[in-house]
């Protein structure tokens, strides 16, 4: 059940395991909308196979990456993978819960934080709890507002958050980053197509930063006709 | 400096003063997006010539409408562009501060408030803070923080309000809403052209509401063409 998948960027590849949570565009697109300087020190929350510094590490110079994984199998498989790639250097996996974070790092110690959360709020009636699927997908060992509060601790100010979610918890999403001081700057809502309603929405948040939201162009997935768009074909391709 | 513009719905006509604030494409979106059903009860804070009730009256039956307005000179404008449409039974123009708002008006007395508020944030470095169109323009009177939460004490439980606002006040008015008891529940963009940055957000909040937003395709004004898109051209013919 565990296969591997070509990232289509740089050669890179990741192991996935059909039974965990396998990633989607969603971690494509915030890993396109994140920006990573030279030398930064970077987080992603709830890692899961690794996906979003693995891709990266592919836009970025001499930049450090930790991904932290509740989830013990999906942690192991990240590993795998940094390793498949050879990038045990510069990618660094922690097995770990975000509401234990003063144990596994240091407050302010995050350029920037990248997040693929649960999208889901609450159980939402899950009968299976403790389902590898639904760990990722719904708020059942963290919520978003968990992730919010442990990042904005771990962001220096002036740093970055950047996080993909649902349009539906937009209000959510802006209210508890500014209420842990991460300001929301730049918005980008994604469209399937261009006349549909958007299905994600990523965000930048700043520690710190002064009230004033950027609402981008929407960005489309699929023409007319059906086939990638260039906006789309930029990201998927780094 | 007095002229009558023609509203090109129902007949209906209005009287602006080109030394006051002129109503803009954001009134007639806000009036196009608002719902109002028979006979509901609506306020319309910071109403200027009128044009929101005068509009809205267009598309509600037997609904009563009221304008409250800090500026003399605009509150006599919409009184008589009332008279003018025969709406005096209809929609009632009140002189006054929304700061003050216990003075006027019941508490939840209505099911419906509409709101075109100034869009820039304090007084954003002007000089001349007495002139109308400033006042209009600039948070010189009353903020956000001023009109939502004498809004969300106006409103029944389960009352909407609607407000046409600037995207990059986005976080703002979806934290202000959310701080005094109005849940967003429904969000559009408006785009001038379809590969462009939004530069209007209209939002609908509901006293009391569940959390969980409904962002709609976004509404493009003009096509590449530079005419009309069908979408707009319907929101302008009511």
């Amino acid at each position: 059940m565990i296969r591997l998948d070509d990232l289509n960027r740089n050669g890179l590849r990741i192991f996935q395991d059909s039974r965990l949570f396998c990633f989607g565009m969603d971690a494509v697109l915030l890993s396109g909308f994140a920006l990573v300087k030279p030398e930064e020190v970077v987080l992603d929350i709830g890692t899961g196979t690794g996906v979003i510094p693995v891709l990266l590490t592919a836009k970025s110079q001499n930049a450090l990456f930790y991904g932290l994984e509740i989830q013990k199998e999906a942690a192991a498989l990240a590993v795998q993978s940094i390793s498949l790639n050879n990038l045990n250097e510069q990618v660094f996996i922690v097995e770990g819960d975000i509401r234990a974070e003063p144990h596994f790092f240091k407050p302010s110690q995050f350029d920037v934080i990248t997040c693929n959360p649960p999208y889901i709020a609450g159980g939402g009636g899950l009968k299976n709890l403790s389902c590898a699927k639904s760990i990722a997908r719904h708020e059942l060992l963290c919520s978003l507002e968990d992730i919010v509060k442990a990042g904005a601790a771990l962001l220096k100010p002036g740093g970055r958050f950047y996080m993909v979610h649902r349009p539906n918890r937009l209000a959510d999403l802006l209210c508890t980053f500014r209420k842990y001081g991460l300001e929301p700057k730049k918005l980008q809502l994604v469209h399937p197509f261009a006349n549909k309603k958007p299905n994600m929405v990523l965000l930048a948040a700043v520690r710190g930063g002064r009230p004033e939201l950027d609402v981008l162009s929407p960005l489309i997935i699929y023409s007319e006709t059906g086939d990638y768009t260039e906006e789309a074909k930029k990201v998927y391709n780094g």
